[in-house]
């Protein structure tokens, strides 16, 4: 992997990340296929939205289909049939958040399945093995996440924690000259447990760093204000993934804070309830005011939903109960993305972010927050 | 439309149908888009794989969203965002079948919403109407579908109230520049009261044929039957068009009957359940044997889902319940009736559909209806 990243220490920055399986522009979003599949779409959807990389979850397909199945297949790319960029996800926050860990000690952590009740142990060894035999480009350590709002004494401990795990990680790897492992930062809301959780993990030297335990609760602004305390301390060459964030004020505000990677749900899960996003926010697609509207979703827009059906239609199959509408949303919630992305960066690349940033948030009726 | 088709009276031939919105051959199956979407997939895949025309149901579409939403579009074609030939059912099926009939009168029925529970009065007339406003290229008139089984002397009043019905439709019809009309034959499973429908109906001069009230829970053999009751009464030279049947095996032995057009549910509602078409009969994908079976749903399939992906892939989509799941094997069960269809109507032209359907029967180890 290469990251020929330009870089102020804080600040809005575009580039192209290298990997195994090809390259891919950042700043990016990576829609999410948890379970090796982005909900309702298929890889050849992706790659005509502009998706460039795809996350997975190594929690979930640990525990089903099972490491050994998506092995047999050669790894996740031909399991999903997605031979662009793959990253995955330790399964840290999955463990932490799915309401199945036993218990947290130095060695590990053991959890319970939530798809069948049986015990595992996880530690950063094993995060390490399944992500090999996963075979993602971008793998992530174990780390521990804490809920929000969390004591700082606790969070010291954790960060500390979470260092030791980075560096066994490191030791675990087995595959470096195909995969690459990030750090990932943690520390809470506590600025100077983030900067010491930079620094640590910084010395440990990774190819890229995460920052964890965000966008869990947290009001915008301190996540606003803890990339700041962040990412002065991260190597200015390498990359810098936002966590489980990703919705379109937050790609404008990290990237103002110079994140290259992002990820989040959201986008797609409210896709699937019929919320499209647009310029000025959000079309709640069921609304009957759409019953008989012939527009499109968003005016404009070059997605397969936009250019072929109506937002009454689109209604239609939501009161219908029919697959097609939560997949046709889903299509035009990434195409916005990518397209934000794609704005983005011109705007990074032709040294008008501010701008870009000021009419974003003019067309929302709003402020960015922390202003 | 036209339909130029060299026939015997009773036996399989091929041919080609012109509508208002472009051709299709036939023999053809025609999947069936309900609520004016094939279930989990886009206009686009169904050209990808063949399909040439598509159903949609006058019941549904006018309880929701309403005939008005459809018209405003211009028609289910624009609605649907699918360009060719669509035939709309009458809805006298789902009149008769789900539950909400309050009453039978000749002037018409009155039903109970299956959606909201409001009362509606439909009739011939209301029903050429619905389907004008919705644009098929081919229409059905209302008529009384009768249970099975059912005794005589009903099935004898029902087929003369289905004429009495057949002719107000003629009379109601409004686009007869650009929608074509079929009369449908009823007579339950009595061989003298269809050949009595089929003459009946042939003398009101219809521009196709359907073969109603079959595929209801009679055995196969039965449903051969009648169609060897009906057929040779039909005028020759017109589409005959047997409803809601389109399993592989009653597609061979409705071609030997001199079928030209197919529908049915099952193919895509099994599909959603996880049951692949093969040639030897059923593969149901979500079984343990196929946990890391790396083969495509059927060897040698051109599909979507068999160029792309393992059994072992989809059985994994599907114990997630991810939508993909439903979507790929749709995908195959269509194709894999395209195929057949093209086999079918290479076979007739070759003049060899005999020892085809005799391979059909090979192949899947068993015997056809009645022999």
């Amino acid at each position: 992997m290469t990251a020929p990243l330009p870089a102020p220490p804080l600040g809005p920055r575009a580039g192209r990340i290298t990997t195994a399986h090809g390259t891919f522009l950042t700043p990016a979003f990576m829609p999410v296929g948890t379970q090796a599949t982005v909900k309702g779409l298929r890889p050849r959807d992706l790659r005509e939205i502009g998706v460039e990389i795809v996350l997975g979850n190594a929690y979930h397909l640990y525990l089903r289909p099972g490491v050994d199945v998506v092995a047999a297949h050669g790894g996740l790319h031909r399991f999903m049939g997605w031979d662009g960029p793959v990253l995955t996800d330790s399964g840290g926050f999955q463990v932490f958040s799915l309401g199945g860990l036993q218990s947290v000690s130095e060695e590990g952590v053991i959890f319970k399945s939530h798809v069948d009740g049986s015990l595992h142990h996880y530690s950063p060894e094993k995060a390490m093995h399944v992500q090999a035999a996963l075979s993602a480009d971008i793998i992530m350590p174990l780390d521990e996440c804490l809920p929000y709002p969390v004591d700082r004494g606790y969070a010291a401990a954790s960060v500390e924690r979470t260092t030791r795990w980075a560096e066994r990680s490191l030791e675990a790897q087995l595959r470096p000259q195909d995969q690459t492992l990030f750090g990932i930062v943690q520390g809470g809301t506590y600025a100077e447990l983030r900067e010491l959780s930079a620094r640590q993990l910084a010395r440990l030297g990774f190819a890229g760093y995460s920052i964890g335990g965000l966008s869990v609760g947290e009001p915008k602004s301190q996540l606003c204000a803890v990339l700041e305390a962040t990412v002065p301390f991260l190597p200015p060459d390498r990359p810098r993934y936002l966590m489980g964030a990703g919705t379109p004020d937050l790609l404008v505000e990290g990237v103002r804070r110079g994140i290259d990677m992002f990820d989040c749900v959201l986008p797609t899960r409210t896709a699937r309830l019929g919320t499209a996003l647009v310029p000025g926010g959000k079309l709640v697609v069921r609304n009957a005011a759409y019953a008989a509207d012939l527009r499109p979703l968003e005016e404009g827009c070059d997605c397969y939903a936009c250019k072929h059906f109506s937002r009454s239609y689109i209604r239609h199959l939501f009161w219908a109960r029919e697959m097609l509408g939560p997949q046709l949303v889903t299509i035009h919630n990434l195409r916005h993305l990518t397209r934000l992305m794609d704005d983005i960066r011109r705007s990074v690349a032709q040294g008008c972010f501010t701008e870009f940033a000021a009419a974003f948030w003019a067309r929302r009726g709003g402020a960015p927050p922390g202003e």
